[in-house]
């Protein structure tokens, strides 16, 4: 993700925020703009890995201006991101600055609170990135204030952060679907083909994004159709070290040949239902593969966040389309904001929020 | 298109060739780069101007390393982009290098040949991007070697001169397809709804692309449909300078009251037809922009070159298709490669060639 995160501190941030944050006094120390470059790097390696917790990316600069450690939230039960950095700096967290993505938690839950830690490890100086929305573990720049710490809110957005901080404010999982589909606009031919719309690239970078997935859902048509595995593989067919837990919706039963029950699948009669589970059960970030009833109905109770479209430059001119009858008029199309695109391979990858 | 030809010699080229040019002689000389980009920015611009001629640019470099004159072939029966720059070059041209997007014509068409022009002129050195493969004009390379003039072949693809190009080869028009349609491929939502399913910056630059066409073809359902005027306008809804030609493909009457007739339209019963005819009236470009029973045709005749998809971040999950069917299973699907993708205002734009 960042080849060279210490030459393009930006490069994890919105485009448009550039100018803005050019003109902060921050900004122009070097070794400030290279510590939140390895920060939000830290944060975008630990995705897939911290729910519930957010992965946040920490580092601390000594007062010698040295990067003395660098850190990111451990999976559930381990240190957070802040932890990490001052356990690295050790003796030169002594009057340094830390930069985090997020405001450090003012909460003892499995872990004691970050701030006590960076209390206690003597850092002058807190600059992070994002607010925690989220009412237990909020406040913690406050207390970091009261105890002599000198914070800077910079209220830069942190791609890797987004899905949780959404999530908070919903109090539900947040929701990706992903189809790959024709340019006009087919998942499967009319016989039924599908195999394969997009190329080899296109389908990697789907497998990548299920290993940062909690959880995959699917509807129960397409477990009869396909018997998926909804696994996250490499090029070569092989199961990557994290995977997504694997969700089943819809009222017909999962047949017992199911490659998914040698998964642990869970099923639930609703969409909503399966995201209540999932977010009692600490998962903050949801796929949804398909088919087009499951979707249809996601997006018509506005329970999706985002769309990751793959467009193969083919033309079908039939077949089965990647969603269900939304609207009859223009007016109450569903529509989204296009974030990025990109070519994968020879397809194309195109990244919509919803618009609210 | 070219802010600053001077700085970005190559904007116009296709990127991979970016690496091979490099490291080339003519490369290193700043001058012959700064007159190629020139040239270049000279034929982009008199796009949609020159037909049946190809839009050329031309630069002369003055032995002292002064861009002494540039030139674009003007519309037909006027000067071709050589004798264009030799005129402003006068006396400087003797001696000098002239580069030219496509190899300098050796007949006498209108005008006069520009290999003449060239050695009545004294240039020493001619440097052109393309050959010329019209059986009419072609030769002016071995031409110019035996009149004494060094040339040198480039091997650049040029973008201004692909359609003509590819229109030689073919002895047709180059035909794009501009489909603009939702992010599930519909261009008319259930209830016939489509004012507007892409933003005005997409409308806007398809008007711009239809100024660039000699010729804009719709069938007669779209006629029937919408009595579309088909002009080329500006965001205020003037019409531009250059207009295309308004071409009716299909055996069903156009109404008396059509605004087409305003225009001076021409009917044909079929697309072959329309192109037969349009090429013998030396039309190179030709812009569909439907009904989808216009381009499902002409993607079965295997003659689409080219399409402009406009996508807009919608889903409406059912409606009105942009092509016909066309094939039943996913390996007869037609294919096309992606060249470029672009966001235009809200939109995504996506320029596909025909893979061939």
């Amino acid at each position: 993700m960042h080849d060279n995160p210490l030459t393009l501190p930006l490069s994890s941030l919105r485009s448009h925020q550039a100018i803005v944050v050019e003109q902060r006094d921050w900004f122009a120390d070097d070794e400030l703009r290279r510590a939140l470059a390895l920060a939000v790097a830290a944060g975008d390696k630990a995705q897939g890995t911290t729910s519930p917790n957010p992965p946040v990316g920490a580092a601390v600069v000594a007062v010698d201006g040295e990067i003395a450690g660098v850190g990111a939230t451990q999976p559930v039960g381990g240190p957070h991101a802040e932890v990490m950095a001052l356990r690295q700096a050790g003796a030169q967290a002594e009057g340094a600055t830390m930069v985090v993505t997020l405001e450090p938690c003012a909460h003892t839950g499995r872990t004691g609170p970050c701030v006590d830690a960076i209390i206690d490890a003597g850092i002058a100086r807190v600059l992070y990135c994002q607010k925690d929305p989220s009412a237990l573990a909020a406040g913690g720049a406050s207390a970091l204030e009261q105890a002599g710490v000198e914070t800077e809110y910079l209220g830069l957005a942190v791609k890797a952060l987004e899905p949780w901080l959404y999530a908070q404010q919903c109090n539900r999982p947040y929701v990706v679907v992903k189809i790959a589909q024709t340019a006009d606009g087919f998942v499967a031919a009319a016989d039924g083909t599908s195999q394969w719309i997009t190329g080899s690239a296109a389908r990697q970078a789907g497998h990548r994004f299920r290993a940062q997935a909690d959880a995959i859902m699917v509807g129960t048509g397409t477990v009869l159709a396909d018997n998926p595995t909804l696994s996250a593989r490499d090029a070569q067919g092989n199961e990557l070290a994290k995977q997504p837990r694997p969700i089943v919706v819809g009222t017909r039963s999962i047949p017992t040949e199911s490659m998914l029950w040698q998964r642990g699948v869970e099923q639930f009669s609703s969409p909503t239902k399966a995201l209540e589970w999932l977010w009692d059960h600490g998962q903050r970030l949801v796929l949804v593969e398909g088919g087009p009833e499951l979707i249809t109905s996601m997006v018509q109770e506005n329970l999706v966040d985002e769309l990751h479209l793959y467009l193969a430059p083919l033309l079908l001119g039939a077949g089965k389309g990647s969603v269900g009858q939304l609207a009859g008029t223009l007016e109450h199309a569903t529509r989204f904001y296009v974030e990025a695109t990109e070519m994968v391979g020879q397809d194309v990858a195109l990244v919509m929020r919803r618009a609210r």
